[in-house]
């Protein structure tokens, strides 16, 4: 069969990553990886996970754990996510929850709800890698979205007019985002809200990291400041993605939306057609391991990567050379290196590897047109801090010999 | 927000099935239900898996298991899946086989990789109602797949010509189908792939059901047969979709697409960018139940099982009035009515609900067109011996007195 011939036109878009083909070759031992970008397993909450399967594997929950569930999700899970958001400000009741198999599948769901080809989304230049990639199966342009606020609404409008297209969302990766571990300030979500309302469109406020801050002052989230001039979270037009990837275990798959009641009605419709539920055990164990010791779990790691992050910024005040500079993330998994113009980022990959062993995300990666070869994402999340003072001392040296 | 103007158009073809909305309503305690179609939970290998989860998250793997893990799956799941494909008579490795959550996960994908907007898909009348819900998203055309093969290519491609569309795959469930219960016979499958040759369209060959076979010799898959002509899977056409919802568990959403490997390496694109992987923890307690005892877990099920639809269709026999006629599968969980014409099953639910408590699927919900009121959906899985002969005879009294 000539498979291309019937391939529907959105699978064009679906293509193998360069950076993730290439890192699959760096799994090797003498390397140090700053690529990776996901959690240390030494931090899971092993023994609670035991606790939590075996508890729902014996009791009364034991056959319900194995069986068919709704698509809207478990209803203690959604109850506690409801209390966690209200400590956020965000007032909702479990009818704006949806659980969804990580939020990745919320990015998927999101781009498959709004997103009719050659539709217009604004993400930032640059933007989680996985967002566009979500994106991409519903063949939207792109177009930068100027945080800072330096587009006028009308600009936006204009750019989408001039490609037959028309605005649908803004995605923004809010609280030490991936890839560049930089927060969204107070004025700046202020200012996204009020862009939002002049191009009347929907806030995709992906809050991945959220829960990882480890100084500074906690800014509210998006959706919270939308219900604060809506009054109430079903007039809102943020849509809020979470995930306990980063808190307590990414191999569950278990994330959520937050969101207007109009929305998660049909992203519930969605989800049933697509993959009916998502795991009915792990939903029930996240709950279990969340409720009794969330905030303990989050502390934990938040020792050991704050700790990782100051050694990480240590390290590059001492050994980059002039003209590289980076980000000081109050929180999360990484940190953003921009050089001088001319340099490429995966070009210095494929010298560090071969002549440092160390690995990192060259940063072209995360633009939507791939602009900005200069920069990298180092993630410190995984290394130790003997690992990560010996990393940058080596990657100093590389950057010091282009 | 004006949310509808936002959403996508492919967003209007997500609705509410007014069956599961009525259905919600039938979970009452008198109520006798033939309804569901969803395992029986005692029979699920319940400590089996308890075993499994206390292994997986005590031995070697249990960080892993907690932790992010590839697109395509668990290596020695899909190694054993490969051994059990094997066995039908489908050579293939584990690049062949791709991981899903649950086979809903690969009819939605399979969607989305072979559907642009008004492509057509033939689908068997009536066919599996999860099936359209998940291609509806794709925004298709169905034309009526006559399995019987009473029309020719020609007319096939000539309907799709009159609807400026593409015949784009068939779809089938071919081991005792959800609703009817019946099985396409191996000419009948030959015929499939004769004209899925002469439309060069790929097949996608549902097989949710196939090891619930109670009686009759087993007839090679589809894909076996494509296998046997072309001499190699990666020549094929048949996309096979796998579950272990039926045998194990559903609650772990756990299935598989097994294909040529261009088609398994677009779909792992796909997965990666829609929700990364299927949870890993399940993907490992699967494999270890189903490599320690699948065989006898399904001589378990076959044996609950076929007793009650013995039990059924002797009621059948006993209770239903002239003129009422129903199909006599080989395996499955399905025996589907077919009642004089005019007759309409939606009006007789009601009836059923109000004057008998029995409840049942009406047949139009699983034709494309809606069209066929006259027929009805039974599940013999849930219920009890003593409550099927009870069930039927209430369900003969209401059809005698219309």
């Amino acid at each position: 069969m000539d498979w291309e011939n019937v391939f529907a036109s959105r699978s064009s878009r679906m293509k193998a990553s360069e950076i993730r083909e290439l890192l699959k070759l760096l799994d090797q031992p003498d390397i140090i990886s700053f690529a990776g970008g996901i959690p240390d397993p030494a931090l899971f909450p092993t023994e609670e996970f035991q606790q939590a399967f075996t508890n729902t594997l014996s009791g009364e929950k034991q056959t319900a754990a194995l069986q068919y569930s709704v698509s809207e999700g478990y209803v203690p899970l959604r109850q506690w996510i409801a209390g966690q958001m209200e400590k956020l400000g965000i007032h909702c009741s479990i009818d704006n929850i949806l659980i969804t198999s990580g939020s990745q599948q919320a990015l998927d769901y999101l781009g498959k709800l709004l997103l009719s080809p050659n539709d217009t989304a604004l993400v930032t230049w640059p933007t989680y890698m996985g967002a566009l990639g979500a994106f991409n199966a519903y063949e939207p342009v792109y177009d930068r979205l100027m945080a800072n606020g330096n587009r006028s609404a009308a600009e936006y409008r204009d750019t989408a007019a001039d490609n037959n297209s028309r605005v649908k969302f803004a995605y923004v990766s809010v609280d030490f985002a991936n890839p560049t571990g930089e927060t969204l300030d107070r004025p700046g979500r202020e200012r996204l809200l009020d862009l939002a309302q002049d191009l009347d469109m929907p806030v995709i406020e992906d809050a991945a990291y959220q829960s990882l801050r480890y100084d500074g002052e906690a800014i509210p989230p998006i959706l919270a400041l939308d219900i604060e001039r809506n009054g109430h979270i079903d007039k809102t037009r943020t849509l809020y993605c979470g995930s306990f990837s980063k808190t307590l275990a990414p191999g569950l798959r278990v994330g959520w939306v937050c969101a207007a009641q109009p929305v998660i009605s049909k992203l519930v419709l969605m989800k049933q057609a697509a993959d009916l539920h998502s795991s009915t055990i792990n939903q029930i164990a996240i709950h279990e391991v969340a409720s009794k010791g969330f905030d303990k779990q989050v502390a934990k790691i938040s020792v050991a990567y704050s700790a990782r992050r100051d050694c990480m910024l240590s390290a590059l005040e001492v050994h980059m050379p002039e003209g590289v500079s980076w980000t000081k993330p109050e929180g999360g998994m990484f940190v953003w290196l921009t050089l001088p113009q001319g340099w490429d980022g995966a070009d210095l990959l494929a010298r560090s590897i071969e002549t440092q062993r160390v690995a990192f995300v060259p940063g072209h990666a995360f633009y939507a047109d791939g602009s900005n070869r200069n920069t990298m994402r180092l993630s410190f999340s995984q290394a130790n801090e003997e690992t990560i003072n010996e990393g940058i001392r080596r990657l100093g040296m590389l950057l010091k010999s282009v």
